[in-house]
């Protein structure tokens, strides 16, 4: 299985970034943990991060017919880029949603996702476990 | 590992109710799935499920240093009901909140957890197998 | 024709609550009156109240199959029982929600019923009469 | 009994109007039901239809002395002529809501009544028989 | 000086309309009342009332190039008829918003006046005698 | 093609009204200019207008087999009217929402049209040219 | 007939404050208008201004047995403050609200008058001419 | 005097619960604490807890002719059971609500008591102490 | 022990002031009540009263030192006086808020206590009694 | 006439996304109708698109003094983005919006447009036509 | 140059309320901090405090004719006071909001300043700082 | 010192953009002013400007362990780029909000900062000014 990993705003900083929040591993580690958990599952995991909100819709639209799965952490943007829901309505690869914090314990505009509608799932709260949690959906099912 | 599974109001129709949205497969399936999973991970889990706000409050007290984790799926109360989120902020054994449905593509009232912020997660959307996602949670983690 | 009526939380103090509001007959009166006007209808009218949302639910629940009519009062909880909405979703019997008293001329927290989308339909303000109008629905129709 | 049987906006198009939400039956045939039912009890019911608020006014006004009871269907009026609230309450006729389709499972706008006030009661959501149901409650009352 | 003094819905039915809010005398009273203050004071005072919304529309329009000044009680169009703010507005003839109750101890929704903006002043609570009142400010200012 | 140029409250003052607004021609320019524009394409257009809420409604009915399209500039009727709206769903004349202002750029009641759900699209802000517009849809469309 | 006339903060900057608003004439000017006014209608009036909530609370207080009536111009304190709203409640003495300038057509926080519902009326947009009015008022009704 | 002292979701669960909001003693040393304060005033206090929201209600119910007052923690049920208001309502025993935290300081949902319309008073923030406070209103009063 | 009572605007009118809501004794009566209670127990109770809302901060700041609690009504302050929440807050004397009425059972805008989160506690609906309870929290707390 | 057209993001996967909203043909399919639509009236559009919100803020700036007027689609940056009001503001080239689907008929976020008060009109709901119609209001008018 | 520095309530109070929020010095330190640098820079700064929302008004009217600037703090009448924004919008004299903390961070009544349009400028978060960089603008701008 | 200056969407434009509400000058102006006020102080600063959302978040990324200070007018996206306030967060460069306009006065949108609360302050209306003040505080403080 061939999966797109796709990090959203600040999250290179993880590690550097409010580490009471978002733990003490960097980005690599995420991207290295996910690799490795691919790897073992005989699947492949593509990272990429970035803090502008077009070039995610740009990588979205490109895993059409490359990926079997996205999973994604929009960051900040979840809160606001209808763009980004559009953007992963517009393509057929399922979209999986995730978030390394507990949104629902931080402030108020954290609590409402605009890009969930266009996901198959959610899973929030986790740390790093959750991307795969994810994967283990695309990969295993109820298997 | 000992598991509490508690399932909300309704749950028990699971099957019959709205299958378009919660599947055709019932209450006992989801029983039998989640029990086999745990099974095979050297680990037991109880299934209860009640329409009773009161009754699942009751529950959740007396898995105190019974169950090494909760698993709810709350149901509409999801939507309303302070006094389970109190209940599991009042005991120590760690909770996961699931869904069987994407609750945000559905009435706007379902888009808002008021219990989510006495869980360490949710996960959403994925059907039955939410459930298997959470327990992974506490059975694996990242291992 | 087999009618389940449920009666809500406090209607079994009617006459003796709020009788400006309710009226001064009580619960088995009105009992009385839906089961004569059954009797001369070749039907039979099973009442229940309860205080408990939960045992509400049961109630409908346990219909399917056996009624051919649901006629529910589901007092305070009209208001915010997500839960009995969804019970009454997750049943094939028909129900139909009455009123006793006009609820839109009351405080502004009864002028919304978020259990109304499940019922066939709603009658307010008839005082005791509207268990026989709504009666009258599945009896009669046109007619 | 004389009836006063008001129809407000777009109700002259019955059959022809959304039949998915309010029927195949006409306007015609309404009234024919209405006066037929009427006939039977020994009453009689004048059927009016504006899609003229001031004329619906107009006509509440007229009916002062003249009949027993006004069955309203304002349509679309409902949601925010306060001017036909202020009718209703000017006259000593007692008025009975109608509404043919279940308005609180529609738009959100259709959820808000702002003429119920002025009115004994309401019946939302059984179609052309909820006239009946309405007369009934004039003619029979709990007898 | 030409008055035109526009009453709008039920204003027709005063005197029979809720008397503890709106008094006992009845729209002639009222009309009788202007029209001698207007001829006390070498004037002229037309009354027209209308439950139409567009047919207050149509006598402002009118008023153009024939009246000095509208004095205008808008009854409940007052809450949310903005075609007769925008027919004020379109006049040069200057309006005087009068209403015989206190509205701001009402329901909520009298609170606000939407046609308030397109009149030179408003007067509220003082029975029939706001319509002198008004009639005043044309007549002496603060001679 | 045969079309119906509804105008709502206040536009027979065009040229009159608010000129910063609405500009200096009246409503008989907006006329000619409409009639001259569809005579051109071997079309007829018709034209009314009316301050009456009830009327604009019974001229939409009335269009029912004898026009090809409507478009209708409800006036301040836009942001309240769900009467219009049903009345312009209820018909199966394809209707065109025209404002002659920038409504975006005025006041906020302004920037919400409750008729437009009816309507197969809208043009605002362009003044007269905007009927040309809508009529090019129908005349037109990409050809 | 002995009047207290009240005018709350920045009110004796009249004349100098915003005068394309409040006009050019000063505190002085309004205060001789109004007892001019009086005294030509054997009264007396006496006027105090006070950028002092509480100071206009005790002034209120202090009527009580020696004022006939209160016309209370209560400035931005119009707009919350409850306590002045409840000082004019304490008192028997009847208060008239007035406001220099057409508040319904600013900001608006100045649409909503919480001290409103304590007065007889108000009085709104008629420069100082407002004061006269509602002296008027208690002079002569409709005398 | 006879004391009924009825606690909500989880006080069952006091001195284990959230201690640096609840304190550290439990629900037994509370009603111990009642009921050494009730006897050395020549009173009694039976103290019931429950989960169970239906069985608050009925509860309330059976104090009817029992006791001379209840004192009410509805706990988390304060913030939405309306069927607790109405419960307290439907009897004639006067209620009086106590919260052993400072709910005002706390999440915003905790700010609004649903119940405390039907409740003679309400004392909050003063820990165990509230229910003696409570006590003392209705054994010694101003005396 | 020496007590600060704080009563804010209006207040001095008690007696006077809507005695259906407020009872019929005076402010004089009140604080010969707590002064007597006050004496009974070795202590003292210094009683002010002002409409000023500054006048109410500088009483609070002039506590620091010399009294041992404040027991405060705001008034209508309550609802709006950020300013003395900030001062409450300055202090180190700790303050009790108490009102005379049940505010919750009044207009909404007194449903909220934006003064309360500065206080230990607060106590409402039970007349002048409530002061005397909120002094023995300070007298005798469980004790 | 030189036209600049901008789409915003996902607008490049038309014909792929959503076809039942959007329809089946492509963005090329869109960039040569309109190209061919100038062509044949003696002008230039260049299209470009973008999913990066700054690129198209600079195209918006880089089109000042080379275009004669923008016709934008900004798709769901619509609904949020500020910086492209500002854009659209801050430079002298007329802009008009267009959007392919009727946005008033789907979700509520869709009903809002932020960019729209710097645009000389919009036109919604007409397919690739809208496009087309904003050309003639630059090319033709009322001509 | 000659500045007025006007501190509103509790800011008396600086060095004792809340250090964690405003520091450890008091007013005194920061009326001298504030006269040495103006001194240092050949001005005057007068300051003054008070709890008094009235006598700040009269301050700042006060100011007209002998002060250039002013540099106010108003303190929580920051957030309600519109009687300080009319005080400020009537005097010549040019003012400055300034605010020892981060009001932004803190409670959300504290986000929205209703005296911040009569000012030429804010500036939040710097501590005594604040007054200086608001001093520096009326010394030095840009130069 | 080294600061960052980042300026935000069309602020490329000053001086040609809204010159009423920004002033005459350009953004060479601007980085003139910043970098010669820098200059004279011993300072460095670094201007970017940037409409890319996702340029102003690396470039905030970037300067960690670069610069000293970040003075930050983010434009537009002050209102609703939840992005940049996590990436301010995610690095310990302390950063400074300048506005040129006074936000408070402009439209409601303006009036609030979501990227505020990771600043240690802000700045508002005073033109190019503000950014000098902003670099006093880093250079001088209190000094």
């Amino acid at each position: 299985m061939k999966f797109l990993i796709i990090n959203g705003p600040n999250l290179n900083l993880l590690g550097r970034r409010e580490p009471g929040i978002y733990g003490e591993r960097g980005y690599d580690d995420l991207c290295r943990l996910i690799q490795d958990y691919a790897a073992a599952r005989q699947s492949t995991a593509d990272c990429i991060q970035s803090n502008h909100e077009g070039a995610i819709i740009d990588a979205i639209h490109a895993a059409e017919g490359v990926y079997d799965a996205i999973i994604i952490n929009p960051g900040a943007y979840t809160h606001y880029s209808y763009a980004i829901l559009d953007g992963l309505k517009a393509v057929s690869v399922p979209a999986y949603e995730v978030h390394i914090s507990q949104i629902d314990r931080r402030e108020p505009f954290r609590a409402v996702s605009v890009t969930a509608p266009a996901c198959v799932g959610q899973i929030y709260g986790l740390g790093f476990e959750g991307y795969l949690r994810a994967m283990d959906h695309f990969l295993e099912g109820e298997g």
